[in-house]
């Protein structure tokens, strides 16, 4: 009800969750220049933005003069060849976390399930959107592993699941066996799951590895995924969702007109035909994460998670420091990095860090050795 | 109740608005360039995107590597200056059509009043919330003139009630006593007012004629309005909301983060400060809305309103045309003009052309004189 809500004040009190890459921040307490700034605390791809998604924008920048297409028509023909999917199958965002919301406030669950440590935004959109929100608590000292019967147990009542696959923030795939499982349990017990493949573009073999197929297929599942990350294009917001046609239409239906900007789109369709960009970053990550790993796993008392992607985690606890501490030190020598004590089911003694190029990565390795 | 819903196709049934703009279609249709069509059914600045703006964009492409500030500062501080208010009393958004979704999904009228012809996002956004819709459908023969008795009638068991201002397709301003007795009204009945003011930049004299102190103060109003048509940048996607702190701080808590992308933020800033665009663009509106508007009244069977704004509404069935085949016939010109079939209360009878300059103009003219 309207008019007894607006004035309310205690209406707004459901606590947003907390997000990396705040340069922005940083420009206003240091006075520093964005560029300046070593950020490791935002999960972007250390190739930066395609040369061939530069060009396009740098040539159609007049663009900006006309209304995108609402239908993204382009742009789904693109993702469609590019994921061997129709582009019924396929719902363009204004990044994927877009389609959290669309899809929660169409669906509106009453109840939900989210596997902690994970990306904040799935408990805030299930809770704005009015659901109870029931968790599942991975133990770090388990190598956040998730248990099939405990999912079974906690899918009681729950009419959607999240998965973050791989897990955002602790740079985890989900192993196959156990994740067709969890589908399957999910489809036995009547419960739709939204799938997360945020970064899943940063792992080679992702064909293999995607729930597309159950996607496209009717099998209550719903795929989000992102174009921000692996492109470098945080900046202009692009993500998609996968989906049968049914509900592609259904989330068409109820969401605003022109959500992605007509650069998106554009930047869109070039970035998805650089095959050597795609090649070229998926080699960089490989090996860059191998040496930031090894070199963070011999830097006294940081214990980091090994990652299949382009961030990892580290446990610090048993540095003396804490992440907020250690986050506002590196602050000091432009270096951002992600504090995550406000995952639930982490606290201060865990950082994550993204994978960049070799130069900044040995600049945050020198300045953790300065400080540990 | 997500499993039962996911599978109902007819949970997808709720019609979606039509609306102009759609180059893209006549691309695929008619095989043309997009910089080849005369585009009169989007209303935007015909001035083009300020070179500011442009200028701006160029030299900061790469910023798209980072992601956007989530709580658009600097954008929020240049609007706060252009408004004369606070920046606690302005919410960004990714179009001003955000806003009307935003609002419908976190206050949820259950009964909504919409003034048709209008715009049709009101009445699809308050519908997929979950929203009964009543309007008032205002008399062509009238002169679209709201009548006060009326609004007090219909305003009964409303939630929230929409207004446009200048309204579109009609062009027309709501008198100024009237507006006032309109919200006074609201204010007594304990109705909310979402009041858009999309086109109201193109109004000289707007900061006599805006609500926004009305929304400020806490009276239940809530502003929109739009960059996107004054700057012409549609394709970037720029819009904001005015309202009392309490209310934009709720509205930004129940919101995606990062709705609005950088390269916007940034046109935003720039665009605000160029001062001799907006001079330039009030000026050259004013003369070609006149021109405009004697011409097509001077043509055989167009009777268009008079318009205060950027856009004009025309009655043609006196002319033995209809709307879908005039905007056929001059398609084929590439000439893009907006039948108004799909507005509720206009019909056949009703097209609405944008102001453009007046090379354009005339073309359009001298199309419209071949074939009435």
């Amino acid at each position: 009800m309207v008019a007894s809500q607006v004035t309310d004040s205690s209406f707004a009190n459901i606590p947003g969750p907390v997000h990396g890459g705040d340069w922005q921040g940083a420009v206003e307490r240091y006075g520093w220049q964005p560029d300046e700034i070593f950020d490791f605390s935002a999960n972007i791809n250390p190739l930066g933005v395609p040369e061939s998604v530069l060009e396009v924008l740098q040539s159609n920048l007049k663009a900006v003069e006309r209304y995108p297409d609402p239908a993204c028509r382009q742009l789904k023909k693109a993702l469609a060849t590019y994921l061997e999917l129709e582009p019924e199958m396929i719902i363009a965002a204004n990044g994927a976390v877009e389609l959290i919301y669309l899809f929660c406030q169409t669906y509106k669950p009453r109840r939900v399930l989210v596997v902690e440590p994970t990306f904040g935004e799935y408990r805030h959109a299930a809770r704005v959107c009015g659901a109870e929100v029931v968790d599942i608590k991975l133990k770090p000292a388990a190598g956040f592993v998730l248990d099939l019967v405990c999912w079974q147990k906690k899918l009681a009542g729950v009419e959607l699941a999240f998965l973050c696959n791989p897990n955002n923030p602790t740079g985890q795939l989900l192993e196959a066996d156990l994740l067709q499982a969890l589908v399957a349990t999910c489809q036995k017990q009547g419960v739709f799951l939204l799938i997360d493949e945020s970064f899943l573009d940063f792992v080679p073999g992702w064909r293999q590895i995607t729930c597309a197929p159950e996607a496209v297929n009717g099998k209550g599942v719903f795929i989000i995924r992102s174009l921000t990350k692996i492109f470098a294009l945080p900046g202009l917001r692009l993500g998609f969702g996968i989906a049968s046609p049914e509900i592609i239409r259904v989330l068409e239906n109820r969401r605003q007109p022109w959500s992605v900007n007509i650069l998106a789109q554009m930047a869109g369709v070039a970035a998805l035909a650089d095959d050597n960009y795609l090649k070229a970053s998926r080699e960089l990550i490989r090996q860059e994460k191998e040496y930031l790993y090894q070199e963070l796993a011999s830097l006294k008392g940081l214990n980091p998670f090994y990652p299949e992607v382009n961030y990892i985690l580290t446990d610090i606890s048993a540095s003396g420091w804490t992440a907020p501490r250690l986050a506002n030190a590196l602050a000091r020598e432009k270096i951002l990095i992600r504090d995550c004590s406000s995952f639930v089911g982490l606290g201060p003694g865990f950082i994550r860090t993204a994978v960049r190029g070799r130069q900044a990565n040995e600049k945050l390795l020198t300045a953790l050795q300065f400080y540990l």
